[in-house]
């Protein structure tokens, strides 16, 4: 077994799983609808879902819109409306699309159905104000929540009572149509109520919280904003079913499903890894460590599967990105141990501002950058790690995948 | 069950395991020799080691020497005569000490055990230049290598080279009679020849090892010390037998142990964890939000066990320790999840330069700092991690407790 060969095959597996054409595809093997489908797809990876539905469903598919960001779109879909529009900031493109999808759905009867598929970036691509609120009040309102450090849960509770889809206000308006999403996320912890913002999942927050928050951070607000933030949102949906098709955690499912083919016993450490990036790779090395000298948490062969987004704080000036961070920083821990393997990949092949979607480090790469005079400690403290990895032939390269699920990392052991 | 009291039960046991006592007396157990016994104990837990075999060895035991640190020394050991000395700087009675005991062993004949009871600290108190070096020397190059940035497995393979003792020289001067080491290592990695700088364990590094660090730092030093460091020290001993029976490898398994009675399943992840210990807190709440989530790594209810030394680096001007950080920085990631426990422990009893010996916290600790009105991104930049658990009653106390093996962290999940 050549054990880099091996993580690039893992990586690579996991990645697949995810495709949204893969997770569309998958979801509607047995889809059962008597009545009309119609096909609302949002987020960065629309196009692409939305072209695997059309695909699955052939002719049962009657009608179809695509709202994605600017430059995302790939061309025509058979009776689909592809509309782009703004993001991360929804504009009046993404007002104009969204009415055009009310109007889609307002003959929709009981026994049709929506087929509504998500993806990131979902949140600003679907907006409509509510009554009496403006379009330039979300953007101020969501401006002056983000300046004074409020919580992305704390901005999405006001977001979503100031908005006529979000926040389970879609499905509402679909009732009494049924409305099946199929959610391709890139949140951690896959909450189905704050992906996209939910249009079409109950709330769990209510108005008293929204105007907590308002008065809680000072925002200023026109009365006439106020008041709409008093109106509730659904608590509960009758007509709404959700799935999850694509995550971190389908990744690294597949990823376990691949280092087993390949002969390694594996395990799931954890879905949800959101520390500092150059310190969880001192972590992994130290269960590298208990793996080679005492067969522990799990015997050889082995593979350590973990997801998630870490994060850099930078203060230097070099290249870099968060699982370039990872990987270096996990290379000190590992040096001089045969048959270690540590890789860090962002899912969407971008990590950072860098050509790279991660790096891939083992038991020699200390040795390698010594001999390049590279000093590891400084190319860290500098955020440097993509010309440091690059330098010794430990970047690794996807290309742009097409979908985004953050960040997977995986730890071999023989 | 209560969870709280069940971890620190598990903290209890583990740390009972390794008091130098119950080392040693369950390591002498069967021990088998015909000939003379003598002992000699170094480190600081040097006492008690030696009151534990010379009980256990009753009359077998004709003569011993105990050289611990300065006030460590608990009273009269019958038949031995106890020493106090430097630490962590050799001093005079480092020597003098030294001395007498290369004068019980000088007689020391085949088919004769010395029973050599080694703990932290040893290899400040257990010393004696090479001839025509002398103590200043060896201070003076220390402090050297120390302000040049060696590390200390550098200044290790100086010092031995320098020493009539280190680096397998006494064992040489026991010779013929055997050498039997009982170590209780407070050293990540428990390496025998690191240990108290290996007195009785084979060297691995070479004269020429020493020279080229002395160079690489441009060390100043007198040429009769560098005579001295082209003697080589012993690449193989005949009569060395080496036993860990305190580790933090042992104390994992000993926590092991007592969460299964306790009914819980369990994994040892580490004993080598050496990261910053702010982020091994969220690292670690990642896996506890995966166990509670979707049940893996491990099965609730569920013990996941680690041992190492994280590190801090000071900022602020606080009060506190690094198991107090890991255990504030794990609060964080587990708010709101019930059921979940993370305590982290310095085994001496001591974390910092404090009067507890870590920190537990649980699900409800982000509340209740809350409502003290205690932001614990401000406590970590401060390094005031004491304060902020004891105003929660989040602080563990042991008192000191004798022994050390670094640091116990474990996670409960039910």
């Amino acid at each position: 077994m050549n054990m880099r060969e091996d993580a690039l095959r893992i990586v690579e597996e996991a990645i697949q799983a995810v495709y949204p054409e893969n997770a569309v595809k998958k979801a509607l093997e047995n889809l059962e609808s008597e009545g009309n489908i119609r096909v609302l797809a949002i987020g960065k990876a629309a196009w692409r879902m939305a072209r695997a539905a059309r695909e699955s469903l052939e002719n049962r598919v009657s009608e179809g819109i695509v709202i994605t960001k600017y430059k995302h779109s790939m061309g025509n879909i058979e009776g689909f409306e592809i509309f782009e529009a703004g993001h991360p900031i929804p504009d009046k493109d993404t007002i104009q699309a969204t009415k055009r999808v009310l109007d889609m759905v307002k003959d929709l009867k009981g026994g049709d159905l929506l087929l509504f598929l998500v993806s990131g970036g979902g949140s600003s691509l679907f907006e409509l104000p509510a009554e009496n609120v403006e379009l330039e009040d979300l953007i101020s309102i969501t401006d002056q929540l983000l300046r004074s450090g409020a919580t992305i849960l704390e901005i999405n509770a006001v977001r979503k009572h100031l908005s006529r889809v979000k926040g389970g206000h879609f499905a509402e308006t679909v009732h009494p149509a049924r409305i099946f999403s199929l959610v391709l996320s890139d949140v951690i912890g896959d909450r189905l109520d704050t992906i996209a913002s939910g249009p079409a999942y109950p709330d769990f927050t209510t108005s008293q919280d929204a105007l907590r928050i308002i008065e809680k951070y000072d925002i200023k607000l026109p009365s006439r904003v106020l008041n709409a933030l008093k109106k509730e949102t659904p608590k509960s949906l009758e007509n709404v079913e959700a799935r999850i098709v694509g995550s971190i955690s389908i990744a690294c499912e597949a990823a376990q499903v691949a280092a087993e083919q390949l002969g390694y016993n594996s395990m799931i450490l954890t879905t949800t890894l959101d520390c500092e990036a150059r310190e969880a790779g001192p972590f992994l090395s130290a269960i590298a460590r208990e793996i080679v000298s005492r067969d522990r948490p799990v015997k050889r062969p082995c593979v350590i599967i973990l997801g998630g987004e870490t994060v850099v704080h930078v203060k230097g000036r070099g290249l870099g990105g968060r699982n370039q961070e990872l990987a270096l920083s996990a290379a000190r821990g590992i040096r001089g141990l045969n048959n270690v393997v540590i890789a860090s990949v962002a899912t969407d092949g971008t990590d950072g501002p860098t050509d790279a979607a991660g790096g891939i480090v083992d038991g020699e790469t200390m040795t390698r950058l010594g001999e390049k005079g590279i000093d590891v400690a400084e190319v860290l403290n500098n955020n440097d790690s993509y010309h440091a990895l690059e330098a010794v032939g430990n970047l690794l390269r996807t290309g742009p995948t097409g979908t985004n699920v953050s960040d997977l990392i995986i730890l071999l052991c023989k």
